[in-house]
């Protein structure tokens, strides 16, 4: 484990990996919010770098190539969201789904999807780039799916059940590309609360 | 009308406005398939022009600017197929609603769908395209909506039908995003299958 020790649950680091993970987890935000706001080809290491506060160089030794820096942000904001979305709902606490399927189309609005859909339409282009986004993209939609079945309640022994909710989670992708170019959350909520009844319908 | 004159219900032109009119198509055709192949980083219009096999000077007769162009073909090529979805399903006829979600769901994958992402994501990043590609969306988006309520013989008078019929242009267009890196057509047709059950039973 080099210098990480780990002392029962918790795990000890030096000032220098705090520093260093401190590092990396600015640059990570930095090179979302960037795409987000300017797209694959106005995003490179030096504008990250130097929007996070970090040297050229220290932001290439965590990430060797641009492609690197890309999918590790998106997938660690993903991550992250994740997490958020499950401290929601804890177990053992009831939620109806309509706050749940609205918490869900939540996830594909907003600078992570912007970032992340910067870069699935730029890996649609680019050779270099494509196998290490369609893994990432296959890794958080499996991800994303777990929870949506779990938050929901759903059967998926029952037929149907799976492509229903696989089937609100594009719609939910569907929404948030609606979002990209206007404000479209008055007729998202209308479109969420009454695909929100049919689901508790068809899920019994 | 200058030198068009119109007999009965026939336009007559002249063969040199034959020819303009086949140049217009032709570089509407090479700009769709060049965004969709190249996203709008790689797409000018010298290389429409020359994969149309058009002298640049002539496509900037017909189109000034590239924004000018490339919000032209998407608009043309979306016009071209709401023609041939209506011809699909001509009026009198019947389509059960599982044959109408799946061709409207065609609409969303496929080069045009590639094309008018790629317009999508470079629109939101660039102030000149923006405007003209927002309200391109916006009536490509209304006149799909009235298509399909058309066809699926939605009643909207009744509360709830119209987000029902939104709703699923929103998981077609979801479900068009998720086909960008892979070929997700055995997915698709599992989601859409289900999808047209419960959007039957929600139309009564």
């Amino acid at each position: 484990m080099g210098a990480v020790s780990t002392v029962g649950d918790r795990v000890e680091r030096t000032p220098k990996q705090d520093r260093s993970r401190a590092t990396r987890q600015r640059l990570l935000e930095a090179a979302v919010a960037c795409l987000a706001e300017h797209g694959w080809a106005g995003s490179t290491v030096s504008v990250v770098a130097e929007r996070a506060g970090v040297s050229r160089g220290a932001a290439q030794h965590h990430f060797p190539t641009r492609e690197d820096l890309f999918t590790a942000a998106v997938e660690y904001v993903a991550e992250e969201r994740s997490t958020a979305l499950r401290a929601l709902f804890p177990q053992g606490t009831t939620a109806d789904r309509r706050t749940v399927v609205a918490a869900l189309v939540d996830l594909y609005t907003g600078p992570l999807f912007r970032a992340a859909l910067h870069l699935w339409v730029a890996a649609s282009n680019e050779d270099q780039l494509r196998p290490n986004v369609t893994e990432l993209e296959a890794r958080v939609g499996r991800e994303t799916h777990r929870i949506a079945v779990e938050l929901l309640g759903a059967d998926e022994s029952m037929p149907g059940v799976r492509e229903t909710v696989q089937g609100l989670l594009d719609m939910a992708r569907g929404l948030g590309l609606a979002n990209l170019l206007t404000d479209d959350a008055g007729r998202r909520e209308r479109v969420v609360a009454q695909w929100a009844v049919l689901l508790d319908d068809a899920l019994g």
